[in-house]
């Protein structure tokens, strides 16, 4: 079974969501789809490419995965096909392959050139008359490069990267999920001990697991994407301490 | 494969739509399913039926879309099964159908007839207890005909139409989509020259494109649905004209 | 097909719940996944357990029920699988299994252990790491026992029960559903044609159905899952009464 994961801002109440699967389901009738996402909020490539992240390489080679957080759409944006490690991805070139481009170890990236889809495409939908149908493409067979010349310039998000000041290590939050957990920038490896603020607020020594504060209390964890965050146990570390994307985060080692 | 689409106002955090799902997936054991949406606001027959519009054609022929959409659970209300372009479709008949039986060019319709049903169907649930076996009874091939008698009156939503008044155009706004795009009853086609007013707030000239204006601004478009569109490029046009459905559009050609 | 049902308070935006549909992929390649629902309230254990009441059993026997709303991960909370009348259920050991175990005629009930996978297992993310890499086994065949020894002892919830106190039934509402429904704890053959009262407002007789009155008038029926519910026809009972979870609720018999 090939399977074709959907990841998009576009909500699903007004059914463009839908539409997209239904061009993949007329195109390619024996994937599987699966909607990884359908509630990235409008237009945030960085929150998609960060979710991302949390899966791609976690399903099996040969899966498709279909990105389409496009605040682009209607410009002259490229529109990009790529395979890592073995798995094929569709998206506009706007950064949201980002952490995968950087994560895997072979990368094949084209540009996708398809003047009969295109010229007919709506201006406002890319989703449903370009990368949908190249997506089924790739579901059934057709190889990468037919897709379009290579490219060797990806639109590349730039990400927030810690840095290390003397003792201390200067970082910051990158996203905050659904329970309010703080994502930093900071590798785990980096500070097995350290201590952490937000924004001035001690948040105590890096610890192993919720487990080892009272309910209710702020806690640092390395978590699993391998980064420190800060939560709070049963709670919102984003509602208690106020913070979201971008605010300081310092750790002393 | 079958595939049975499902569009719903149930949410999904109470489990009502899984129900719907268990039983398809007992009925209909070889079915895939599909969440088009759970997501319609609840008892929104006319946003059910314009998100329906964007997506059943693009779907194969032979596909089952279940609609349930029925804030008249438990009245009188019929409940119809249609087949529309080799499309299926089992819905209350309340109108959700209006887009699909104005665009299909052969269309078929029959109330459900099912007393072995409806005698043990909850009374707040029609969607687990009459309208996912009947789905369940076309995905296994029982034949559109066999589950009762033709319907010719199908209940069909007043949609607004827009008015030509000398040089004006009068329509509205139909829907607002989660990206705060203004959808209007304006055909793409009327009025490819025209100047865009919302409210009284001048948009500009009808646009090929987002890109054809700067970030932030207005901008009107024929959108996906080949109707024309009022946006703010990579912004929300409901919020900067607090504008929604019905607001007035008037469009000089 | 095996179908595999998914049950989180994930949201879907984060790559969470992706990252456990991509691991069942992986190991279990066959399957077909149903999210059921990743938009459960964090952490609602209750919530998520009588949501789960409503579907389980509609699935075909075989299907593997997966449910992580786990507020406990990270503690030393235990780790469960099940086999309640033919459907397999994985889940943390916290009463989310509540309503399955009270319901079933023939119930098997193990202690995961997994050292295999626990060892490597992020201390934030047992959903991936743990609960879905077991499903995916049971997905594949293994046998329920060979995932651990038995439990006899399952964490079940204080669901709150209805007295009778002479002709009055002292009951309480125990969840509001999406259409603000105020679903109470009374089974709906206690009190067929009793009168029903929410924190003192009186609601009228227990009802056949919402045509029994007006759009916008209180009504008592009994609901899809057998219980006395309070709704608003065509309106949110819990907007009306500003009613929710625990509200005191007195039928008259």
């Amino acid at each position: 079974v090939t399977r074709v994961t959907l990841l998009t801002d576009f909500g699903t109440a007004d059914g463009y969501a839908a539409a997209m699967a239904g061009v993949l389901a007329t195109a390619a009738p024996g994937a599987n789809l699966d909607a990884a996402s359908h509630d990235i909020p409008p237009g945030d490539v960085f929150a998609a490419a960060l979710a991302l992240s949390r899966y791609w390489s976690l399903y099996p080679e040969g899966t498709i995965h279909l990105v389409v957080v496009d605040p682009g759409v209607g410009t002259a944006r490229r529109a990009v096909a790529a395979t890592a490690d073995g798995r094929h991805f569709v998206a506009p070139d706007n950064g949201v392959l980002t952490w995968v481009l950087r994560a895997a170890a072979r990368v094949r990236l084209v540009e996708i050139d398809a003047p009969e889809l295109t010229e007919h495409a709506a201006a406002t939908f890319h989703g449903r008359d370009l990368f949908a149908p190249v997506a089924a493409r790739l579901a059934t067979g057709v190889p990468l490069e037919e897709l379009g010349p290579p490219v060797h310039d990806p639109v590349l998000l730039a990400v927030p990267e810690p840095e290390r000041s003397g003792s201390r290590i200067l970082a910051e939050v990158i996203q905050v999920d659904r329970f309010g957990n703080l994502i930093t920038n900071v590798p785990g490896g980096w500070a097995p001990d350290g201590r952490v603020a937000v924004e001035e607020v001690d948040v105590g020594l890096v610890r192993g697991t919720y487990a080892d504060v009272a309910a209710g209390e702020l806690v640092a964890v390395v978590g699993s994407l391998g980064l420190l965050e800060v939560s709070v146990r049963d709670g919102s570390a984003a509602d208690r301490l106020g913070a979201g994307r971008g605010a300081r985060v310092i750790v002393s080692v």
